[in-house]
């Protein structure tokens, strides 16, 4: 019977992970390498071995309602997109109410995880930690491993031919703090990822010059999405879902091209992704406001891949132009490891991890291991991560129940195969899922999902802002265990916190004059006008 | 016989004044107080007394084939919307292309304009300038005055109570050059036009808080409008003005509400205007791309109008709460006047000048002296003060008249009543006015106005471009006196030169397959799919 758990890091999945050992009656003993919590979220001026890396700008993807623990929403005069030291806040106000500090360890790392000798049996494992220069063995009945991935930059130069050659400044993204360094510099940016498009902006306003390089492409949405609310509270409803994953793979992709394009043409601004068009193949969308902007503007040039790099320049595909540059930055991503593990345990193959639900190693005698995080959803991460730690504590406890191996892992390699998927719940590059499907199939496992239909006799006005409202995650605490009260309350006001931070100028509405009878006189005057119109 | 011609300013309006001048046959001298040309678009570190001041970071806010004068497009590898460098730059090719520098005398200030002693027979005036210290003064047939409405900053601190108290910095928005002065603080802009939501994007990436205080609100537009084409390219067609002339002002006003909240919901953002459903009175919008954003990310924060400024915080309309504030910037406008001329010849009431097409003052016994520039269009500048000048100088030669003095008074009482029009013809404020009815009215007075139906027989191809394409001005040299022969060129590759600096990046177009039988199978799905949902 599990009892004492190790988790490894205190940052999101970490923190969550202890509030679920401790709701579930666990006993957890989180060891982190650093002196605070907070992970990636946790701006530091330096960069950290082995910590995340942030850049001081940074603001979150996901709007507050969607980034909430499912049973602690966010207040509700923090903005609609918090910046990172807001999420930071919010995390401290999560470990404070749930009294998460006392059972963290800082400055502590793990050095080894390894099955004790009576594993088969007891499951358990012998953790070696070092604290203060001094290591210490213990036994802990089971291990939640929240390191997350953005701690190892990944930098293949060797793709990048001319590289030694170059004699200005060139960095993986992950150093970068302030734009100061590009002040007066003509800058490339290679890579297109959020970060990528994040730090080129922040260059663009002190720079010479700045180009993006991307072979694929990109769509990029705007926070500010439909008449202005949150994209993902717009784009991540049942509803939507229902729509999207039923629908032939390239019409989903032709609406996705054309609902963008109404914001900007992607192929007049440079970003138009290249295979767009490759059955079931959407590539995960950019999320920035001011890109167009600062394309149509002339302040980020978009490119192709880069040919070759000389000494001070570089040249691309398709091009014989040679573009001066003094500052390369590397937004290629990261790889992922798990040092202190046996590959025995997880191996790591073409940045994949055979994991079960992208949790479970498949092959252990007894499911006392659990990767959280290691999972990059099209959406918050929070309430993915605190899913899959609610799962896996009832699992270590022994209420839910894990399927035979075979089962395991002839389902990785189902998913493995799987393409087909919204942004695909495909194993290319790092793990991306469909956090809806995804957490409705842990929730499910659970019984904590919400059963729409039922509902829909019962409550309807909370059954029908589950279907074709946001999905925010409190929908997973109204029903099942771990069940709380204010989640329908949570619900039905996520709209009010949402307006609220904007909302702080409001003005009398007018009274509403014979509108709809004008209305209908102008489409005659319309018409009339467009006919009068070549005189 | 008008001959010889002062030019008091080389900004944009002197130097297009110029160049009409030569078209002509007259002899312009241009009068620069400053020692360069580019007026308002010529960036300098300090604000010099009577110059225009700009902001570093300043970005036209019409697009460069909007912008161009009527017969010299924007090079094609120049960005879609210019820096105010870039600006500076063409002007310079311009002046260039025309031989326009050596007629500007530099760093020559003009004191006073007098009537000579037989202007009723001549026409003529004296001109008193001075140069070095030295006064000079010399006799011109007509004088064209082109020194803007930029330069003279309104601050009526009177209407902000407390301001006298307050312990904090406080200026107007003329000079701020830099978002240094912010860094760290906590930031009150007042006032909503582009420059005080420019002033106060910058401010939030370094300040602690950043609020802007609005009484009235204001619409906001992106340059990035529909499928990312330029706004104004968009925006000013023939086809849409005929629509929102002719529509029922209402409809139009709810129009415009409709179309910009698709972009965001203004009342949820504080930006709602507040009079916006008063018959006829549609605020000039405020054009910028990243405000929704930084409101969202709470960046920012819209306030209403200021109730009291204390020691080191203020308080505003319909709230208690007290805000500590350590700077504010007060975007408080310009006033305007013409320190060299007699009250008698042009006289400035409430901030109105009473001139005949916002150019000839009515009274004069000869038309010999005319106002340039002195307009704010919705739209470019550019064209409408060139138009200007080009009727100015055929109106000196005699080739266009003037009405008699009753109808020119009549005509200007009239439009200070007519309110009527989009973002009126009012004389409220600086004047604004719908720039392609203007522009049309002067152009018919010449003969320049295109022919739409005439055309259609013609060029049909031309005719269509030119009633629904974007109305750039190069129409107003197809015909007529001043013709140029690149125009209708000009005209058929608008859009090339526009997406041409954006499509930096080219991908090669997959092939279509059978995509309208998917998309209709789709639909079909897609209801089987929504009714399925609920399950």
């Amino acid at each position: 019977m599990v009892k004492r758990v190790a988790i490894i890091g205190a940052g999101v999945s970490g923190l969550t992970s202890i509030k679920c050992c401790l709701d579930e009656g666990l006993e957890p003993t989180c060891f982190e390498r650093s002196d605070d919590i907070g992970g990636v979220w946790r701006f530091t001026e330096d960069v950290e071995d082995g910590r995340p890396s942030l850049y001081k700008s940074m603001v979150s993807n996901t709007c507050k309602e969607m980034s909430a623990f499912t049973d602690f929403p966010y207040p509700e005069d923090f903005p609609v997109f918090v910046s990172n030291s807001q999420v930071l806040e919010y995390l401290r106000m999560y470990a404070k109410h749930f009294g998460l500090l006392k059972h963290i360890q800082f400055k502590t790392t793990v050095i080894s995880v390894r099955k004790c000798p009576d594993f088969s049996a007891t499951g358990q494992w012998a953790i070696v930690t070092e604290s203060n220069g001094k290591q210490e063995s213990s036994v802990f009945d089971a291990v939640m491993v929240c390191i997350g991935y953005l701690s190892d930059p990944s930098l293949p130069l060797e793709s990048f031919p001319g590289i030694e050659t170059f004699q200005g400044k060139y960095f993986h993204s992950r150093y970068y703090k302030h734009p100061d360094v590009f002040e007066g510099k003509k800058v490339l940016v290679i890579g297109m990822g959020n970060s990528g498009v994040d730090i080129a902006i922040e260059a663009s306003r002190v720079a010479e010059k700045v180009m993006i390089s991307t072979g694929r492409g990109a769509w990029v949405i705007s926070r500010v999405f439909d008449n202005g609310y949150p994209w993902d509270m717009v784009f991540l409803t049942r509803f939507m879902n229902v729509i999207r994953n039923s629908l032939p793979g390239p019409i989903t992709t032709w609406l996705v091209a054309h609902r963008t394009s109404q914001w900007f043409d992607h192929a007049n601004y440079g970003l138009i992704p290249k295979d767009r068009y490759i059955l079931h193949v959407i590539r995960e969308p950019v999320l920035n406001d001011e890109l167009p902007g600062c394309i149509i503007t002339g302040k980020i040039t978009i490119k192709p891949s880069l040919k070759e790099i000389k000494e001070n320049s570089v040249t691309f595909q398709n091009s014989p132009t040679e573009e001066p540059v003094d500052v390369i930055v590397f937004a290629t991503g990261y790889k992922f490891s798990f040092p202190f593990l046996e590959e025995s345990v997880v191996k790591v193959e073409k940045k994949q991890a055979s994991l079960y639900k992208y949790i479970f190693p498949p092959h252990l005698e007894k499911p006392t291991l659990a990767v959280i995080g290691l999972i990059k959803p099209f959406g918050a991460v929070m309430p993915v991560v605190e899913i899959q730690a609610r799962w896996v504590t009832r699992v270590f406890k022994g209420l839910c129940q894990l399927p035979p191996v075979s089962t395991m892992v002839e389902e990785i390699n189902e998913t493995k195969k799987n393409k087909i998927r919204w942004f695909g719940l495909s194993y290319d590059e790092i793990l991306k899922t469909d956090c809806l499907v995804y957490i409705d199939e842990l929730a499910s496992l659970m019984g904590t999902k919400p059963n729409v239909l039922a509902l829909l006799l019962k409550d309807p006005v909370l059954a029908m802002k589950i279907f074709f409202g946001p999905c925010t995650a409190y929908q997973y605490r109204l029903t099942g265990p771990g069940k709380w009260n204010g989640a329908r309350h949570a619900i039905l006001t996520q709209w009010d916190r949402t307006v609220k931070p904007t909302r702080t100028r409001v003005v009398a509405e007018p009274p509403n004059f014979c509108f709809n009878l004008l209305k209908l006189i102008s489409l005659f005057v319309l018409f009339a006008a467009i006919f009068l119109g070549f005189k």
